[in-house]
Formats: C-alpha cells, sequence, structure tokens
C-alpha cells in the first residue's frame, strides 16, 4: 500500500522565520509522498489590525466576517502560503500550494449559526483525496492553507481549522494510502507535566489519555487536538504522532514525540 | 495538434466586481483546455496604503521593494486569485490557483538594477509547459497571479507584468500545441482612432500597425501590448486576440476584437 505522510505545522513555527526554514529544511529531507497543512500564525491578527478589521476570538477560535476573510484569504493563502512554497522550491521540493478551492479539493459548508456565529467559517463535507493523490503520484508536495470552501452559487472560501483540515485529508488519503498524521508544534510532544518539557509520554493509549485527562495533567489545548488525533485512528489512519516541528524526522523513526494509539 | 486557449484579463476588470463576474461567467462557457491569468488591479495600492507602504509607479510599472513584494503576494496570489478561483469553482469550472512558483512552473531571474530599481521584478527565464499541460489535460484550468519565483538560495517570489507571462505561457506551450493568446481588457480592440470605440481594426498586421504608429492613432501602452502580441506571433503562437472583456466567447467567433496577424 502506498505511505502517505500528512503533516500540520501550527501558528508558532509560522510566526518564527527561523523555526519555519529549520522545519521546511527538515520537511525537505523526509522520504516519499507528503503534504504540509499550514496554520496562520499572529500576522493575520497583525494585518488586520493595520486595515483597521478588529479580531475576535471566542475559545480560541477566529470570528470570520467578511472583511476577516479577505485577511485570511490574503495572509494564509497568499502571503503565508506562497512564501513556503517558493522556500520548498529553493529546497528542491516540488510544492504547490493550494486552498480546499484549489481543483475543488476541499469542499466545506458554512457553519451553521447558533449560540456563536463564527462567520465564514467551514465544516469539512468532502475531500478530493483522488485527485490529491494524483498531485503526490506526480511529484508534487501539496501545501495547504487553512481554507476551504462552498461551492454552491456564488462560490466561497471558508476559514478552516488546520487541525481539522489535516485530520480531514489524511482520513480521505487513508481509504487508499498508508497515512501518517504528523502534528508539528512547539513542544516535544504530549506531556505528562505540562510544566515538564522532558516529560513526553512516548506512547499515549486511550486509556492512558483518559487518566492524564481525569488528573488535569493534559487540559486545555491538548484536548481537541488529541480527540482530533483519536478520531483519526478510529477513521482509519493508520499512525498519529505529535511532536516538535524540530524533532519531526527523529519522531517518523519512532525516536521523539508521542505516538497516538487507539 | 491539441487546441489550448490562454486568456489574460487586466486590472480594470478585476476592479469591477460586476465586470470580474460577467467575464468568470462567459469563461465557464467557453470550452476546451485553458488557462487564466489575471492582473492585479487597484487594490495592491490601496492595501498598501493602508499598511503604509508607499507605491512607487516609473512608466506604468511598479517598483517591488520588499513590503510591496508582500503586499503583492498577499492580493494578487492570495485574495485575488483565490476569489477567482472559488467563483469559477461555483460556475463548474475546476480552477487552480497558481503563482509561478507553485509546482516550480514559472521560474525567473531578479531584473538587473540598471538606470531604474524595479526591487523584486521577475524577468521570466523558463516555463514548465508540460507540467502546466499535465494539469489541463486532467481537466483543470490553472489560474495565474502575476507572480514568478528565483529558485536559487533562498527563494523568493518575483512580481511579474501579467501581460508579459500570458505571453511567456502561451509561447511555450505552442511547442506541443496549437496556442491561442487572448488578451481582455476594457476597449473593444485595437482602435484606428482611440477616441471612438466602434473604430475597431478587425485584422491588424505588422503592416497597418506601423502605419497607425506613424500617425499616432495607436500609441501609449497599446504599443507594448501590440509588440508583445507579434513577438508571441513570430515565436510560434498560432493565433493572438484583443478584445474587450464582454466579447470574449465573440472574438474567439472571429466576431468582434482585433486579431494581430504576422
Amino acid at each position: 500500500m502506498n505511505q502517505i505522510t500528512v503533516l500540520k505545522i501550527g501558528g508558532n513555527i509560522i510566526d518564527s522565520a527561523t523555526a519555519l526554514t529549520r522545519f521546511l529544511t527538515a520537511f525537505s529531507n523526509l522520504s516519499g509522498d507528503r503534504v504540509l497543512i499550514h496554520g496562520g500564525g499572529k500576522i493575520a491578527t497583525q494585518i488586520a489590525e493595520k486595515l483597521n478589521v478588529p479580531t475576535t476570538m471566542v475559545e480560541g477560535r477566529r470570528i470570520t466576517n467578511k472583511p476577516m476573510l479577505d485577511v485570511v484569504t490574503m495572509v494564509y493563502g497568499g502571503l503565508v502560503n506562497k512564501q513556503i512554497v517558493a522556500q520548498l522550491q529553493s529546497l528542491g521540493v516540488n510544492a504547490i500550494g493550494l486552498t480546499g478551492a484549489d481543483a475543488g479539493l476541499v469542499r466545506a459548508t458554512k457553519r451553521p449559526v447558533g449560540v456563536i456565529d463564527y462567520g465564514f467559517v467551514g465544516d469539512i463535507q468532502e475531500v478530493d483525496s483522488g485527485r490529491l493523490q494524483s498531485f503526490t503520484s506526480q511529484g508534487l508536495v501539496p501545501v495547504f492553507a487553512p481554507l476551504t470552501f462552498d461551492p454552491t452559487d456564488p462560490g466561497t472560501l471558508l476559514n478552516t481549522n488546520a487541525d481539522t483540515m489535516a485530520q480531514a485529508l489524511a482520513v480521505d488519503l487513508s481509504g487508499h494510502n498508508q497515512v501518517t498524521l504528523v502534528y508539528c508544534f512547539e513542544k516535544r510532544g504530549v506531556l505528562a507535566n505540562p510544566d515538564d518539557d522532558n516529560s513526553v509520554i512516548s506512547q499515549l493509549t486511550h486509556a492512558l489519555y483518559a487518566e492524564h485527562k481525569a488528573a488535569g495533567s493534559i487540559n486545555k489545548g491538548m484536548i481537541p487536538k488529541l480527540d482530533n488525533a483519536f478520531a483519526a485512528l478510529e477513521a482509519g489512519v493508520a499512525r498519529v504522532i505529535i511532536c516538535h516541528a524540530d524533532e519531526v524526522s527523529a519522531a517518523l523513526a519512532g525516536e521523539a514525540g508521542t505516538v497516538i494509539l487507539v
């Protein structure tokens, strides 16, 4: 079975030019078919501020009205995405920058308005992993900005959580591939003690996760990330890894980071 | 021989949401393999102003220092490009938004500093028309922002004139295809009298062009556009058309616009 590695890098890496270059250099040395998904980082907030577009966050999620949708389309889909592509090309990786709208790859619907109106935020409905795989089999490395689209008249882009997008791509590719999903962030893995960067849990089972949640040692932002990870495994992804962006090679070799096990 | 139509739309169309939608609707009704290249429009200047990035134009060309390169990367590569892609997708066209950096499609070098330092402006060196054609043969419609890249270390995007980019793509595709290159703009074609919108020259030969230039009836911005058009024909493009964006179907049928003849 064909192997594909789906890697997600978070905003903290995007925000540091040196951390991003370190990661992209490591990424360029990985072998095999790869798909990269990047978050947005603080630059969208900074540019929104200069353009007098106020930023509103609810539980870590950005409320995306039309002016903010334009900002994230510019910053995620343009600036961040194309800078990563140009840098990867210079490292010998045949990267192609994409949003979910391009080639109709990731279709979504605008999140229904509930207690909170998130605005132009997409809930993913359908991934065209056949098309995506046709790109990887041609030697291309897709690099996704966290934007999807609703193709219904008149067609709109939608802001989408990058972790969720990585999970959806990994799950859909699992239909015909053995997929490893890697979440790269600023910690060395899932920590048994949030204050000790060296307390990495090398293997996290569902049972161990439940224990740590009950004890409060795994909390806050790690919970949705781990819920996503377990959901991906249950939906057919072969392996999920959470690691530091600087340790991606070691983590793929089983020598760093946390492997999530059902 | 396979037929491909390469269409370029200018900034005036981008600047009007209704004109853009009219064009994209007409574009969606064209048949066969197509490649679209869009200009930037005034929005880059407007956003640059809000971000306190001064705009300097010399002979109609934008001086592109690093902050301005970031602005055009955001606006051309992100906002304008992805909005066109989303709109085409909603019209049933399987559009894929690209810059020259994506898939290494259009390599350029930074223009040498002469009397004027244009900054991060690219002179096109190489087009990967084989890759581009692999996209069109898969039913995809490439939509290019006017950005190229220099792959040499550390890799940078380069601002590039959209007319020139359309010409370079058309010429390179002509190696294996019968290519029609269409420049869509706000006039009904090349005019014999610049003050009379109905004085369209239906067929413009090199000899007739020389006459009109000598008489001054063809002048200013039309001259580089027509020089590009004749250069494209001499380099193997089968047909070059200059027409109004609203008349693209009629122009392709030979019923509107100006056909350029060697």
